[in-house]
């Protein structure tokens, strides 16, 4: 018997479960994969044992379908560091023990960082001891497409999509009145601002888009933001700003924190404030004219109804990738994503060693920040353009999107 | 010459321009209407002769298409109250100079409660100085869906579909981890609770929706809510709970007032929050688990890309219903929605004197609204389905939705 074990970690994305349904695939078409396995609550769920059967849970190519179009994780996550197996060697026996009971071979681990760093510890583990029937490999995930040695990230694409989207939506809502009024958006990205860039996106049709990017690799100044903000007003009267949540100052010190020091609600408790809204406040004191925030909040990451085909079909196909990895032998990898070409776009599945991967971050590049630091190069358009692309065939029953709850 | 004048007000909603397309169309085939103008940024671009020719600015079938895709009034919008004519009669005298100068007999305007008091005063006037060739007809439009006389409002559809395909994804979001979380996701009604009871809609494919939903209309109590959430906790760990804007404690006052006398932000200012973010200071303070707020702010007024076909389709007869109305000499009416029936769901086209509609607001009825005062009712869900029908085959360029810019 080689079973496959399959788990998800990390914040939740809208193409997370395609490289599930990935995984499940190829496993299902492979003759060296007997049962596939699934962990409830990622590898938590693997000590815990909450093990389920994942032909049980997904039974049809319908079911394999729906599972794609389903955002956010479909196992379950968790938020779980390993130790390193020198500080906490029980917990690695441990998982050798329940990978023995339930004769896995295959343990592909779907997420972020820290997964990546856990299937790292993982596979290190297995080689330092010589356990040589159990490969542990990586599938990438997340938002924010922070991770190294791939292109672009599984879920990035779709809330690449969603964002452009939005602020194409949000422009025609907030451009109606003819009075000056800022609106300023507020994007997820703590430390990367691939995300707020794909703001930019919305001008690929001839809207006009966000007048004044910022993102978080960029220090940020108050001087220069507002110095910023009036010169565009002399253009045009509504303002639509992007700014990463993660905005720094020179210091390094996050914009956002000035709020949480010096704020307290109602309540007496100290208010933990985005970056927008104290940008908000900020221009309403200096400035003085009609202005809002906006978060986009939770729905920029599982805003399924609005993913990128070609964002799906990638986490689908990576999924697979990870699979024929572990059945080839492969332990420690991370399948991957190497670009040919943006236009025509064109890419190959890969693998790397997931030690290459962990506890590093793939920020902005500096040569695709425009170098007033207000707005994006080309080179970033050209990079994120093709992620975007097709519109994922979404299934609505009674109205909504259909999803599956395993 | 009887030439037409088309003017939109109020907030975005993604249907408003669905109206506007089907007056054109209705007024395209008409034998009895020369030229088709629009007034840019509503009665104020009337009065400032902002007048377009809308034959030239949508040329093509393909645009009118393109226009109903397009969120947000295409024309603009404006706030602007006509004080009654014996207060102010030269602004009417003004208004009839301009209808005279452009050879207008039909002036349709497409808003919300604002724009139907216009229509009223406007309609009353020509009807006191016995103005007999220059119609003025109102189409309803509104997210709130709080417009009298009509079953219910292009764009509150599109907006319904908006909310429900987002709790649905976030309830997938917030499910992921297994701890105690609590998500407060606060929805736009300052009076109407409507929308708010949309989010209910997420439960129609067997999802679990928001846990506890508290609309605008009934007295909101801290206390009340506090156990309602702990009682709920016990039930379930990760929580969403839905809330309106405008809630209000037993004297009237708004939940979101407290903030804003009490608050005041990293410049010293008052800081103007929502009802959302008090509530998750509540819970932090008095329960103590992860907890967070989200606001669907402008999102759910202008996400077209999810519009409902049903509104859309609704929004573009009422445009033609009123244009209608006008050419077979109706003055002073709005065009209104009658339900037949919700199963199957069967309406009819029909017209209302607005001063029947002007400056009424439709709140959601106390037997729309469950007795534990934090859920609806099954009235309301046979209410809502319908409404949220059917998927805009909306046309993407590059990734992002098509929009018109006139």
């Amino acid at each position: 018997m080689k079973n496959l074990l399959i788990a998800q970690s990390g914040g939740p994305t809208a193409a997370i479960n395609a490289s599930l349904a990935g995984v499940m695939e190829a496993a299902l078409i492979s003759a060296r994969v007997d049962g596939i396995y699934g962990a409830v609550n990622g590898i938590q769920g693997v000590f815990e044992e909450k093990i389920i059967d994942l032909k049980e849970a997904v039974k049809s190519a319908m079911d394999i379908e729906l599972l794609c179009q389903t955002p956010s994780s479909a196992l379950g996550s968790c938020r779980f560091i390993l130790k390193p197996w020198k500080e906490q060697e029980g917990q690695y026996e441990e998982f050798i023990r329940i990978m023995r009971k339930y004769s896995i071979s295959y343990f592909i681990y779907i997420g972020g960082n820290d997964s990546m760093d856990t299937v790292y510890k993982l596979s290190e583990y297995c080689r330092e001891k010589q356990i040589e029937d159990i490969m542990v490999a990586g599938v990438p995930k997340t938002i924010d497409n922070d991770l190294a040695e791939t292109d672009h990230c599984p879920g990035f694409g779709s809330a690449a999509k969603y964002i452009a989207t939005t602020f194409a939506e949000l422009e025609r809502d907030i451009s109606v009145y003819p009075v000056p009024a800022i609106t300023i958006v507020e994007v997820m990205g703590r430390n990367a601002g691939w995300l707020t860039a794909a703001s930019a996106l919305s001008r690929i049709n001839g809207g006009a888009g966000p007048e004044l990017i910022y993102l978080c690799e960029h220090v940020f100044g108050k001087e220069k933001f507002l110095s910023d903000v009036k010169e565009a007003m002399e253009r045009k009267k509504a303002l639509l700003i992007a700014v990463s949540e993660g905005l720094k100052d020179r210091n390094g010190k996050y914009i956002s924190e000035e709020a949480q020091s010096d704020m307290a609600d109602a309540f007496g408790h100290k208010y933990i404030s985005g970056t927008g809204r104290i940008l908000e406040s900020l221009i309403r004191e200096k400035i003085g004219c009609k202005v809002r925030s906006v978060e986009l909040n939770l729905m920029q990451r599982c805003a399924a109804h609005v993913a990128s085909d070609t964002d799906l079909k990638e986490a689908r196909m990576l999924g697979g990738k990870a699979l024929q990895c572990a059945v080839e032998g492969k332990n420690g990898v991370m399948a991957s994503i190497r670009r040919l070409g943006s236009n025509p776009y064109a890419v190959e599945y890969t693998s790397v060693p997931v030690g290459r991967v962990a506890n590093r971050e793939k920020k902005v590049p500096a040569e695709m920040i425009h170098e007033n630091g207000h707005d994006i190069t080309d080179e970033m358009m050209q990079y994120l353009l093709p992620l975007i692309q097709g519109e994922a065939n979404v299934m609505y029953v009674n109205g909504i999107p259909s999803h599956i709850i395993i």
